[in-house]
């Protein structure tokens, strides 16, 4: 009578994350799983204070690019995003000629969908059938037509697919530090696998061989977990890589997995993973996301139904979300040209551009996803004066970051970089405004350190 | 090494659901955890099916009352938890004067307290610090000054917080089948105690001790979970009871363990759920709802932060409705009429007067919750008839109700009812025009039934 996700162990699974991951997370959160870096994000919280008492810093207030919240940052939402969804909770705005036209045929065809004409009512546990049908759709179109079936894909409020993985993970490195946490906490073994960073952080078939025989004696190792685009390296998988195949763009893991052609695309298990919080859309606070599964075995996909329905349903707001993500307005539609109104790919640029123009500093393209992970190459007196405090060399470059410019980054030690290198990870989906300040700050700051240690 | 979690065993823990459970779940959930009754929401599916094909029935549509879902069932969400959820998406509507002052000053509030000022983004593991706080006032209020901390508040889309339970748990008969499930799901062993349904379903001393007794050699028996109100039951904890007490109206388990001094009050751990779902406002898509933990051991609470940080945040959407509720418009403020426009205490005794005036049925009063549960007479024939047709006889009753009448109700073998007696749980969250309907048809087919069969 055991439970059937025993039969996880009998195949190998790729858990894989398109275009964004799903496992992002708040500030507090990171507080309690890096305890050691409680000393950064105490402090900011006191230097916010101060600031508020009035205490006179050479800065006015604590810019917070240490986690990946466009909107928390000051990124404006989609205006088409929240006319449907302030029309969905309040249909008597259906009726007001203030919203477009587009906005109330889309409020309406969503509420017709709804349990009573409601955005208050329980869904199906999977989602709305109307808006994961439209999910599939969405996917089968990206995949140049590869079937996505509706059945295979479910709705969450979070990240609740991972505790079906019981066993070995591999996970890469660095690697948002909630995955191994997540695994981890679940009783699973992480079993890191390092990205090339020189080579754009490419995952490359001769690590995850090593990887795979560093496991031996300790775990069975069961799935493969990807970030595409990684966290917080915000590369994409390129050229020649595990799958052997050319990328320019982003490309799906699961069109790969079709490509391949039988036996493996109909025998390789694949959880696929989207959120409304990561991308253009940015909405972190709904919570909406969903996973798609592949070759799944079907007493696996039973527990995984039990597993979900557990949780009721996913948040209607964040179905809805999902649903405006995965069909945007059409050129044509009256939202069409300010849902495109698209600042991501500048602000990736000048990012780039900045930090490799400043000795100390080097950076891989940021290729997609909203963080940059700049490499520091930090004179030997200041790892050793990092030591002497009893850091990380890097927390110790972020906290003197946080001190005297009020910038708060998160350390490259958070995310289980390479031992002997630092890092630090930033959010770039902010304001462009806010990130020339970010920069000057980031800029004037490091040259100041550079100076002061070599 | 063990986790935290473990240490649960070495006390009582007191699970408790006041005023409405958050554990409630939609219609999909059950055709799997019930699939022996997969016959009855089958059946259901297809006749609105048939219906839409123009097949001809005695009634035009089928009712669907066999969950808790207000919503679903036509009731209209009330304006001012729409109107500032309208608001606080699209903060544009701030500048109109057709939403209320209030509407637009709570938005305004709530606002200032989402990062960015925006529902879009992250917020604290716990939920928004504000909004926290506001429930902890909320809780001191209710339990008459008993002080409630908001570092002992998390808020949280689903019952994430069943998962800290791993041995034996004290469940009621009758009691909502996801609880069940949850807890063996997670490995744990339910150790049933019987409601006494003649004495309004109270929970009784002597039965606690008995169940407890049976759970000797077999688990390790380490929490009670009570519904405040019961669900299916409707029902609150009256009389003597478990704690010796008289209670006329809802009194909370925390206020009354308060009551009872030390050692226990300090003591005794409390998990008390409460959420968005249930109750006045109703909101079972927005996913909101949150726990007071009392008394629990500092590693476990640790251990529970951890657990709810692996989930990024709880729904923004919900917490707003969280705060709304908590925080009604107060007498005075332009909302606070339509605000409470009441309709529960009249359908309540409207089912209670129908169901106990005809012969074949008895209902325990409805005190609380949206649920009656009222328990069928049925005559042996019915009884046989029901064991040739392989199903329970309140399945037997249930699916003939749906066939002949169209009204979908819950039979009570699906809440592990006392063997031998049957029920069925009806939603009474509905609209008053549809209740009446519904009662017309129930009695009209249960006359009929109970000649068929005597």
């Amino acid at each position: 009578n055991s439970p059937p996700h025993r039969k996880w162990s009998e195949r190998k699974v790729t858990i894989f994350t398109p275009m964004s991951d799903q496992q992002e997370t708040g500030p507090t959160m990171r507080r309690l799983s890096q305890l050691e870096s409680v000393v950064l994000w105490n402090r900011a919280r006191q230097i916010k204070r101060e600031l508020k008492q009035g205490v006179k810093k050479p800065y006015r207030e604590v810019i917070d690019i240490s986690w990946g919240d466009p909107q928390g940052g000051g990124i404006k939402p989609l205006s088409f995003v929240r006319q449907v969804l302030a029309a969905c909770h309040y249909p008597q705005l259906l009726n007001s000629d203030k919203l477009p036209e587009d906005v109330r045929q889309r409020a309406e065809r969503l509420l017709k969908e709804c349990a009573g004409r409601s955005t208050g009512s329980y869904t199906a546990t999977q989602g709305i059938p109307y808006i994961v049908k439209g999910i599939s759709e969405f996917i089968t179109r990206r995949d140049g037509g590869v079937p996505s079936f509706p059945n295979n894909i479910y709705i969450s409020s979070g990240s609740q697919c991972m505790s079906a993985v019981k066993t070995g993970v591999l996970t890469p490195v660095p690697c948002y530090d909630k995955v191994n946490m997540s695994i981890r906490e679940l009783g699973g073994v992480t079993i890191p696998y390092y990205l090339h960073e020189d080579q754009g952080w490419e995952l490359q078939i001769e690590e995850l061989n090593r990887a795979l025989e560093s496991a031996k004696g300790v775990c069975n190792p069961v799935a493969l977990y990807v970030m595409n685009p990684g966290n917080p390296t915000g590369s994409l998988p390129q050229r020649r890589s595990s799958f052997s195949w050319l990328m320019s763009e982003f490309v799906s893991y699961k069109k790969v997995l079709a490509e391949m052609g039988p036996p493996i695309s109909e025998t390789v298990e694949l959880a696929s993973f989207h959120s409304a919080s990561k991308g253009l859309i940015g909405e972190c606070g709904l919570r909406g996301g969903y996973v798609e599964l592949v070759n799944v075995d079907p007493a696996v996909m039973e527990y995984i139904y039990k597993l979900f329905s557990t949780d009721s349903c996913a948040s209607v707001p964040g179905q809805i979300a999902l649903n405006l993500m995965t069909h945007p307005p059409q050129p044509g539609d009256p939202s069409y040209s300010l849902y495109n109104e698209v600042i991501m790919t500048i602000t990736q640029l000048i990012v780039f551009e900045v930090l490799n123009s400043v000795p100390g500093f080097s950076c891989q393209p940021v290729e997609g996803g909203g963080f940059a992970f700049p490499r520091l190459h930090l004179p030997l007196n200041a790892i050793h004066k990092a030591k002497e405090a009893g850091m990380q060399p890097d927390e110790f470059y972020c906290v003197r970051l946080l001190e005297e410019s009020g910038l708060l980054v998160n350390p490259g030690w958070n995310f289980e970089q390479k031992e002997g290198t630092s890092h630090f990870r930033m959010n770039i989906m902010i304001k462009e405004e806010t990130l020339e300040g970010v920069l000057r700050r980031l800029v004037s700051f490091h040259t100041k350190f550079m100076k002061e240690f070599s």
